[in-house]
This record gives structure tokens, sequence and C-alpha cells, in this order.
């Protein structure tokens, strides 16, 4: 009985990398859109969303039926509540490259402002979270998961970097407003990206240590839009 | 045995709505501190986050304990995940209104822009959303919380004119882009909190009809920051 449910759960864990897989993906590629102005990649990337909705139903209807049908024990429920957690943030990283995507579909019909540094530079560190934050998930690396936590911080600057030389453009030319705004948005997305990943590994963290670290050093609020 | 349970369900609802009072004070002194300028009522804001980070801490413990001791019911068990959600999201309302406070304590240094219409108009209808949706969660009203998930529109299409506006006073007046930005992000908030009321809604429908509506509709991402 007990390694039926083993099986089940194995199939839960998969289930959720290969949905960490589309979401990092997502990720990327709304990046790459809006830095090689691909606008057929852009609508991909809006495309996949649905893929990820998807992926968070699927995820509930198969926790719910493992914690109705089984009578899981403290340790295994726990896994599925957890499961169901970072199912829900896989699927707000969808929402958030789907923004990214959307924006770099206005941004590409206009002249580039500048090259882009430090939004690249975001997506890269934010993914590599991302996989981290899943990695330890699946082989209970909760040190790992901790340092996941701090990496937030380098995102948050970088954000308000992002934010404050923008605003430096706009004064200087309000020609550039819209434009501005549309890549404060997505510096935001991927400042929030990272923050999904930081859930992930608080998680992780409750669900090998049994202890609740949400909310134990809550960064202040960024700046920017 | 089951009465002792229904106890402990009816116990978790108290729990959910004292919450979701909490978050909705929050949210609507959140909006008065803005309109009336008052630092001293922001801050209570900011303080009174903790109070929500601390119920959705003990809203998981509450529901994980009910799940792991008692072995329920399908349709309680749904309960209990649906109350876990629900509390997530009315957390997220805490850390809304918390940054709408943050943004008022910036814009009570400067000179008001303009008089507030749209912004105390959307927190009405924020709190409004909100309150029904765990009225219908309370009393299973699932036709009134499918009325919540269309009003989010009208909170949506504010929150794009308040945008619109904005960018008229940036362009016009670079020596308001700081204040334009802040009111940018408290709209934005406003917009998602009424998207939290959504979600509980969806929820609710979820939990009485047993039909998943999330993502059936999904609004096109607004515009503002």
């Amino acid at each position: 009985m007990q390694r039926h449910f083993d099986q089940d759960l194995a199939g839960l864990k998969e289930k959720l990398l290969t949905m960490a897989s589309h979401a990092e993906t997502s990720l990327i590629q709304a990046v790459k859109a809006l830095v090689d102005r691909d606008d057929v990649l852009a609508r991909q990337v809006k495309e996949r969303d649905e893929v990820l909705d998807r992926f968070e139903i699927e995820m509930d209807e198969l926790s719910i039926n493992l914690l109705a049908l089984k009578a899981p024990l403290a340790s295994d429920l726990r896994l599925i509540t957890v499961a169901m957690k970072i199912s829900q943030n896989l699927e707000r990283v969808g929402d958030e490259a789907t923004t990214i995507a959307r924006r770099a579909l206005e941004l590409n019909h206009e002249a580039q402002l500048k090259p882009f540094v430090d939004i690249p530079r975001m997506a890269t560190l934010a993914a590599e979270m991302l996989r981290d934050s899943l990695d330890a998930f699946v082989n209970g690396k909760t040190d790992q998961a901790r340092g996941i936590i701090q990496r937030d911080k380098e995102i948050d600057n970088l954000n308000k970097q992002v934010h404050r030389e923008l605003i430096g453009y706009m004064l200087e030319d309000p020609q550039t407003i819209t434009r501005c705004l549309n890549l404060m948005v997505i510096s935001k997305c991927l400042e929030r990206i990272a923050d999904h990943a930081t859930n992930v590994a608080e998680e992780v963290v409750y669900l090998f240590e049994g202890r609740d670290i949400r909310h134990a050093a809550k960064a202040t609020e960024t700046p920017a839009a």
C-alpha cells in the first residue's frame, strides 16, 4: 500500500518538475523575445501560459485525490500540500512571463531605448533561482533552499537600479515615458518571478525541517512599478 | 466524531472570517491614509501586516492538522484545501495594503497632484468584492461568487483609466513623474486586491459545485504599473 503511494508521490513530483521546466522556458523565451525583438517568440510565450494553467488544475486534482483516497502519513501530507503551493507559484511564473511577452510586443514596435543589460541579467538570476528551488525540493537540500532566499535580495536591488535609471530617462525625455513604463513592468515581473522561487524555497525548508520561515525576514517592498 | 469535526471546520471558517476582516480594514485604512494624508494611519497598516502573516501560518497549521488527524471526507477535504487558498489570498491582500500604505507615506511628503476620485472608488469596489466573496464562501452562494468574477472587469477598467490619466500628467509635467509612479503602483495594488477577491470567488464555485473555473476567462493583463 505505502509502496503504491510512494509511486503516486513520485508521479506528483515528476509532474511538478515538468511544469517547472515549462515555466522556466516561458521566462527565458519572454526575455529573449524582448532582447531579440522577436514577436513570434513573444506570442509563443502567451500560448504556453495555457499549458501552465492546465498543469495547475491537474496538480490540484492529483493532490486532492491523493489526500482523499490514501489517508496519508503526516510527512506525505506535508509533501502533497507543499506540491500544491509550488504548483501555484509556477503558474504565477507563467503569468509574469506572459506579461513580459505582452510588454515585449509593445516595445518591439518602437525604437529601442538602450541596450539591455540588467534585464537579461535579472532573467538569468531568476531562472537559476527557480531551477535551484525545484532541485532543492526534489533532493531535500534545505541549505540550498536557504541560499535562494538570500539571492532574492540581489534581484530586488537590480530592480531598484533599473527603476532609478528609467526615471532618469523619463525626466530627461518625456517621449520615452511609455517605453520606460513597459520596461519597469518587465523588471518588476522578473523581481516577482524571483519572489516565487523564494516562496518555493521557503516551502522546501518547511517540508524537510518542519519549520515555517515565511515572513521571517520579509523583504522591504521594492520601488519599481 | 463527525460532530467534533464539524466544530473544527466551523472554527476554521471563523478564523478565516476574522482574518478577512483584518485584511479589509488594512485595505480601507491604507487608502484613507492616502486620501487624508495620515502618516500615523499608514504606519498602523504596515504593522497590521504582521498579524495577517501570522494568521496565514496558523491557518495552514490548523488545516494540516485537520487533514492529518481526522481523515476527512472528500467534501470536507475540499473545504480545508480551499480555506488554505483563501487564507493565502487574504495574506496577499495585506501585502498590497502595506504597499499602498508605503506609497501613501511617500506621497504625503509632496504636494497633492489632484483630488482623489478613482482610487477611493476602486478601494470601495475591492473591499465590497472581498466581503462578498467571503460571504459567498460561508453561505455557499455560488451565484454571488460568479457575480464577483464579473465585477473584477470594472476595477480593471478603472485601473486602465487611472493609468492613462497619469501618463497624461507625466507627459505634461515631468516634475510629477515620481508622484504619478507612486499612484500607478497604488492603483495596480487595488486591481490586484480585486484579483484576490476573484480568486476567492473561484474557489467558492469549486468548493460548492466541484467545478474548477480558474483561468476559464483569464482577464487580459491590465496596463498599469
